[in-house]
């Protein structure tokens, strides 16, 4: 559905209205997923006036579900024009196995930054002033432990994406994969919360890090959600769907029902 | 599907059967909703005995999730029937992108805010006198900060249901659509909740504030869907559906497949 | 799909292997939904130790999510069989709007009763001996109004039912018709519960009170749901369903692919 | 759709790209379950600092979801590949039923467990550390209740899967059977939680029993849920669905439109 016109040249693709739809697409449910996800935060910033109270399962559990339902809701009101990425290390797993260009994988980029940045900007203003907090390792928990975390959780994330979404062989579980994709990033919020705040995706990092001002452990969620997204991409393009040969973008247009 | 009949006359459509049975479903299925929303928060007021509690993590998720799964479910109840709108800022997003007549809007409007009424006339009843709650801003929150949260939180919802409801070439995301309306109304709700209650929707915040005699702040939750309603049918219909042109209800017959 | 043989006369029906299997899979299915919905609340009592704490907002919302999974689940389970009422309210509107026989109702009644008495027996043995709770209203709660809550609870949930299981035009609504039935009995626990327990099922209120032997204000969890569902089936039978002439299992056979 | 080629001769069947391909898609989604179902618990003692904090409902709840959740997911994720059993005690219920050879078993068999105990050695570096916590009866509870309860609750589960995903004739509602399981998986979690943690998989417990050299009680979590699995499986293949002889694997191939 998404990417259905690979025939045109790049430079072609970057300009051609499908391409802008996309990427304005990307936007807006960036911008849905992330007032979400990065507002449930404040919300409770705001239930416990204090900051830096102990975080509880409650919080946690409330923190997973707004993630959660928001990407689903997000996804799947982007998948049918744009493929529903809303993460760059999604469509860096995309564009590993072959499943999109460069040209369209730079707009993606470019939206999906834009939309969590105008996001984070919104809810530093809605919220009265509240700073975005954004991603840090916990205290008692190393960078390289958050990297490892980031690259595990964004490995499930995007294999569960590859499977449901991408797969052109996925047959009726595509109508829920928008689900199932929402749901494991509500579950790994679960695992990776306390630990590091389990982004599993640089655009939710990035906008309420710029908005908020806060960079410490920013790298980690760029490369561990990079590293994690290529892994799965590779693994299910080369290994899970054997029975075709891999998809290269550039040389070998996708029929819209390939996809 | 819900709106086939759009070749009768406008005096003809009030009256027209499938009207009826259109408003008839918006009431029954706004009054299930609101009945659920609302009756969660009594139903707080009853566990804790007094009021006035602070808000917790815990209470806010059970908020939420009574209205995402009341809505989900009562969308679902109806969608076949009248489109599952259940919101007059939906009712509006559609009518300013062409999808809906001003006839059948008002009957819509009319119904669902009925619906609220009697939800919000039984809770008073069955909870044993208490007073609905409704919406208000929270102390340190500005009526202008509400109005533009609920502005935001309204464009979000009324951009999936016009993503996932009502665009024609939905395809098959279309059978999950009333789960990603009622899931993006509980992750937003995680969000606005404790800055201005997150109604999204003048029917949910006008039954409550009738039965419970509560008119503080209440223009904002009319305003504010209204114009982030209007905002996301203006978007989906003129930017992201370019391929055929904007639907204008009164011109242009909608073929039962079309909807 | 669940009842296709309405050109067998009655007698013949008791004993036809497709009732068989039915009421089987009725059994198993509330079974699985019983053992859910009681076993969480015993969940409740082994974590809190002494009875007769304060009920709190994640308490009922865990209750809620159990009533609510386990449901959709044991639908989806016995829906291609059965048409997965799982309830002797659901039956009965079933009845009253004449999609379903009084012989086949009678068999479905006592499987759907069984199927509670063995759930709430094997719970009073695998929790140690810890007695079935079931229902009754709180404290500060009379019966009738318990009773009218019990009406408007079940009327929702059996309008949901008929409107995404039984409506022989659901169409592809149809594919999540369990969840929303799961969901609107999980939103509509979270009302309910702190005023009468929220049974919304005479089944589901019996085993409990049998096996734990608590008969105080048990008829109300049988009147109560048998007016809301028969409600629901008219209003949705003869209301919202004009479009054909309403349905009586003796007179008109039902196609398969009417149901 | 996942066991397509049972024409196989089973020697030639193990080395068959086919087979590997399921095996690794069985390994692959049981880690991202068991990843974020012990995970979960891990996070839990994160937050608390200290060990051995009564567990309260937020905690179950928070356990139950992130269970509920990530099977879903990675059901989602392997089913076209597998048939997403993610489970010794599912897999040996398809080989009873005879849905599945013995030399395909043995595959899945060995792939569950290791992605098991990837899982839980990745946990035990990114958690920095915790020994993961596995299942052991609670004070209070016997060994004989507690191999009773798997049964129950994995007979539970087992059946779920045979009516959403085996049954050839499940029709549409096999869109939506992951959800089913994962979410049967949730409800059962928030009854057997507070007595046995609620297997019901001789996987996720294996792994983390391993890792964290915990095995007592250990046998009742493969024992419990193979008899449990196994009933389902005759229940549903003998008497559910009686109008098709029962399958057996190796004297009947399957077509790919009956599975």
């Amino acid at each position: 559905m998404p990417i259905r016109r690979y025939e045109f040249g790049r430079a072609d693709e970057a300009t051609h209205p499908d391409s802008m739809r996309a990427a304005l697409a990307e936007f807006v449910a960036t911008f849905i997923f992330v007032f979400a996800g990065e507002g449930s935060i404040l919300a409770l910033d705001k239930i416990y006036k204090e900051r830096g109270v102990t975080s509880s399962a409650s919080e946690l559990a409330l923190v997973a579900l707004a993630h959660a339902f928001a990407l689903f809701s997000a996804i799947s009101a982007s998948i049918n024009i744009s493929g529903g990425h809303l993460n760059p290390a999604v469509t860096f797993g995309a564009l590993v196995g072959g499943r999109i260009s460069v040209v369209r994988a730079f707009f993606y980029w470019v939206a999906q930054l834009l939309g969590s940045i105008v996001a984070s900007l919104l809810l530093r203003l809605v919220t009265v002033g509240r700073r975005p907090v954004g991603f840090h390792v916990a205290p008692g928990v190393s960078e390289v432990h958050g990297l490892i975390m980031e690259i595990i959780l964004t490995f499930g994330l995007v294999y569960v994406v590859y499977a449901t979404v991408i797969d052109p062989k996925r047959g009726n579980i595509g109508t829920i994969g928008p689900l199932a994709i929402g749901l494991i990033v509500g579950a790994n919020t679960l695992v990776g919360g306390p630990f590091d705040g389990a982004a599993m995706n640089p655009a939710r990092a990035f906008g309420p890090a710029l908005v908020g001002w806060r960079w410490k452990n920013h790298w980690i969620f760029w490369l561990g959600p990079f590293i994690g997204g290529a892994l799965a991409g590779l693994i299910y393009e080369y290994m899970v769907i054997p029975a075709e040969p891999p998809h290269h973008a550039a040389h070998q247009p996708l029929a819209p029902e390939d996809y």
